[in-house]
């Protein structure tokens, strides 16, 4: 479908191997698409969403052969996109995230009077996407990024994933669709294939505002340096790299340690590993019951089956990752499951020194993407509290635990939560939850900006930035800030939101 | 009072010439701070106005001798700083900076069940706080920066400007003594003298999470390019640099144009024009009416008088910005005020061609920290509206109009929107009202980070981060999202704020 290195499909079928025409585009489109009402803005979203499932016999299959994940995964993933455009409209048509603030004239005030001050969020501008390879759907094409800076009335060009061209550009041609359809600027929306070098001259072209990316921590940083080397410095909101730790406390063993350890096991090799948030470092407790976890863990990883991954590069790396932890000394191997086929490898878990973890060797805290996982024993929740603090910011940090664990994880929490973006209990890090209270971001190199999350809807301030109107007369107000609140906002008046 | 190079006053009165010892100190104090209820953090900020209003009487004689400003300007400035950390309490106590979000369990969905997942913000940690020249007050030790960030639970590290050491060091030792009658930790607030190696030091510190700066593009840049080479970046707020475009619309010269120009030379002039929202440059309509306006401006910066710069460094900046303005062919010089002395220059007001914001060429539009502006004519707003789209982002944008203007203004404004932090109509720019609806903030170069305002309440934002409790037990959750609600704050949920 894609023979040339780099398309663009910016409102016609006509292919330019061109990321100026898709970044002018996307200046020219600003205007027009940012006046859109709440209403119209929300009608687009939903209209990409109608597209997509409207071409989901299409879509779905070209995912499933392109990235080898299972259909039952890639419907679901279709249902995720779909959901989130829709999230998303909801957000738009409510316009909270407009931030309004009014604070009204005082003309008698002394001894100077107070002028009127009226406060909006605007968008940013263009912003590039970067998709990423392990959700052809979800964090790519329509995913959480387009979906938010569309949202926040941001221009997208997204640089189609090359592990998944075809199932990119399937998806670029249905938001073509419902932008044609939605009578907007065909810039709204464009589409660029291509490799390492068109994503940094993406990201170094002076019209783009913004990045969202989801990928590795090379390739996150590589897009960090380059926006940092622009002339303008801009926001890049990259998700890159994270371990996930997780603490087992002592209490959580008192229970059915082989299905805990089952469970583990279930979360470690789900989707072949390839989550963002694969629990990749477990602590657990020294002594009898944690030695029983970790035989359990070693018998379910030993009977689980390799998938195929993504793509040979990722399968490469995972090689090369694995042979870096299997190769160090006081590392062995708790248990290993069967590889699938050249680029289906084994799952596998291993047992590390904490020691390890202390010295200035990322041999044990450097993301392995894929089903491999590292078990570092601990004595007491003293002992751990160090160990916790100088990993690495997280996506999330998980605790096992019971009631009787009540007072260690109370110790726990204050660290986990300055190292994560997400804390949970008693569950296990991989499944995000599309909603409004979560956030799948944190401290670098989880992100290359903590101040966000890109699931969920508060992703919708990424991209966008407060002005404030001072006496401006009220035939020239933006309709979000005029007295007569034409889209019904919920507005902050002298500093206290309306009721 | 401050022989040293560097001096630290945290908790004691003993001055250690240590960055590293502040900045651990900050990290020290983190955890309990952080902890602070609402109440006891409002009454910390509250306790801190006190301790700067009960010593006013030795800070504001300091002021004024080391910033030359006089006496009724800083003790304005006393009241601003005292106001902005009374506004930061309120802010603090109301609660919904916290960001509170509740997505509730829903065991039953199909076909996966919903955790419960809970958002709130947490402090970023240590900040840096470097002060600005031109507020010895407001915009420096205890301003706006160090209020707000000490409001979000950030303990703050201030870099003292070397302009006026002796004022830093009595504000800080105020902070200090609120600190210890709070009964915080005594890194909580640390204050630093020294030159620019402190500064990079200080930002080099792998303990900060953040900057606060207010003062030149080139500082700014230097900090923000530190910040860059860490090896984990940190958002860097710098508020650097900014020309101020003033467009005087025809209508606006329908009345007293004499008035007007007048005006307009009093906020050039306010101050010595030492304001990052001095009105540096302004377009006015040519023609007669233009015409007139142009001479009353003459007239009136003719009638001028210097002021004593706060500097000799920001003196000797002015004359040489001045001079190169002046040796530039095409432009002339309009009217020119008498100096008053070696350091109070003369105001200037200067006509430039048009051509001169078209060329690659920064002469007009490089700021030039002082009291000289420049006019630019235009025929009409068409022919207007590409030289503004040219401008670098500013902090502000002003126009000047009235009702029969309006069709040129709705033209005008969707581009200064995008230009700038603030639009304000018929003012002038110097001024900026601290309340919960101000900007001050815009596009680079104005500032490092568009996203946010250093005045203000909206600036506590800057200084958080999102974090998701999923699944905590109830008796672990943090207070703000406990569902007894004890801090009594309006939370979104399921997607909804609460009445």
């Amino acid at each position: 479908m894609s023979d040339q290195a780099t398309s663009i499909i910016a409102g016609t079928d006509s292919e330019q191997p061109d990321v100026a025409a898709a970044t002018a585009a996307a200046v020219a489109a600003f205007a027009a698409y940012r006046a859109t009402t709440p209403e119209e803005r929300s009608a687009f979203l939903e209209a990409v969403a109608a597209e997509i499932e409207a071409d989901k016999d299409a879509i779905i299959p070209e995912a499933v052969r392109e990235s080898g994940l299972p259909e039952g995964r890639i419907t679901g993933e279709v249902g995720r996109t779909t959901g989130q455009l829709r999230m998303f409209a909801g957000v738009v048509r409510q316009g909270d995230h407009l931030g309004v603030r009014i604070d009204p004239a005082l003309p008698d005030r002394a001894p100077l009077p107070r002028a009127d001050i009226r406060q909006r969020m605007v968008p940013l501008g263009p912003v590039a996407v970067f998709g990423a390879s392990n959700f052809p759907l979800a964090f790519s094409t329509a995913g959480g990024d387009t979906a938010s800076a569309l949202a926040a009335g941001c221009p997208v060009v997204v640089k189609g994933h090359p592990a998944h061209p075809d199932t990119g550009t399937l998806v670029a041609r249905a938001i073509t669709r419902a932008v044609e359809k939605s009578g907007l600027p065909a810039g709204t929306f464009s589409f660029v294939l291509g490799g390492i070098e068109t994503g940094q001259e993406l990201v170094a072209d002076p019209r783009i505002a913004a990045v969202g990316f989801t990928g590795s921590r090379g390739g996150g940083l590589a897009l960090v340096r380059a926006a940092a080397e622009r002339d303008v410095p801009i926001p890049v909101y990259a998700e890159m790299s994270s371990i996930n730790p997780v603490v087992v406390l002592p209490g959580a063993l008192e229970g059915d340690v082989a299905a805990l350890a089952q469970a583990y096991v279930g979360s470690l090799t789900l989707g072949s590993g390839q989550f963002c948030t694969n629990p990749g470092l477990l602590f657990l407790p020294s002594g009898e019951r944690g030695d029983a976890f970790l035989l359990a863990a070693g018998e379910a990883v030993s009977g689980a089956s390799g998938q195929q991954m993504l793509t040979p590069g990722i399968a490469d790396a995972y090689a090369s990752g694995t042979a870096s932890l299997r190769g160090t000394d006081g590392i062995r191997v708790v248990g290993e499951g069967s590889a699938a086929g050249e680029h289906a490898p084994a799952p596998v878990v291993y047992e590390a020194p904490a020691e390890l973890l202390a010295i200035d060797d990322s041999t044990v805290t450097d993301e392995v993407f894929g089903a491999a996982g590292v078990v570092v024993r601990y004595d007491d929740v003293a002992s751990l509290l160090p160990r916790l603090e100088a990993l690495e910011g997280q996506l999330t940090a998980t605790v096992h635990a019971t009631d009787g664990d009540v007072e260690d994880a109370s110790a726990l929490l204050p660290v986990l939560e300055l190292k994560a973006g997400r804390v949970l209990f008693n569950g296990w890090p991989t499944g995000v939850e599309v909603g409004h209270a979560m956030v799948h971001g944190g401290p670098y190199p989880a992100t290359s900006d903590s101040r966000s999350t890109s699931v969920g809807s508060l992703a919708i301030e990424r991209f966008q930035r407060p002005v404030a109107y001072q006496d401006v007369p009220a035939a020239l107000l933006p309709a979000a800030v005029r007295d007569d609140n034409p889209w019904g906002l919920r507005r902050r008046l002298d500093g206290t939101l309306e009721a």
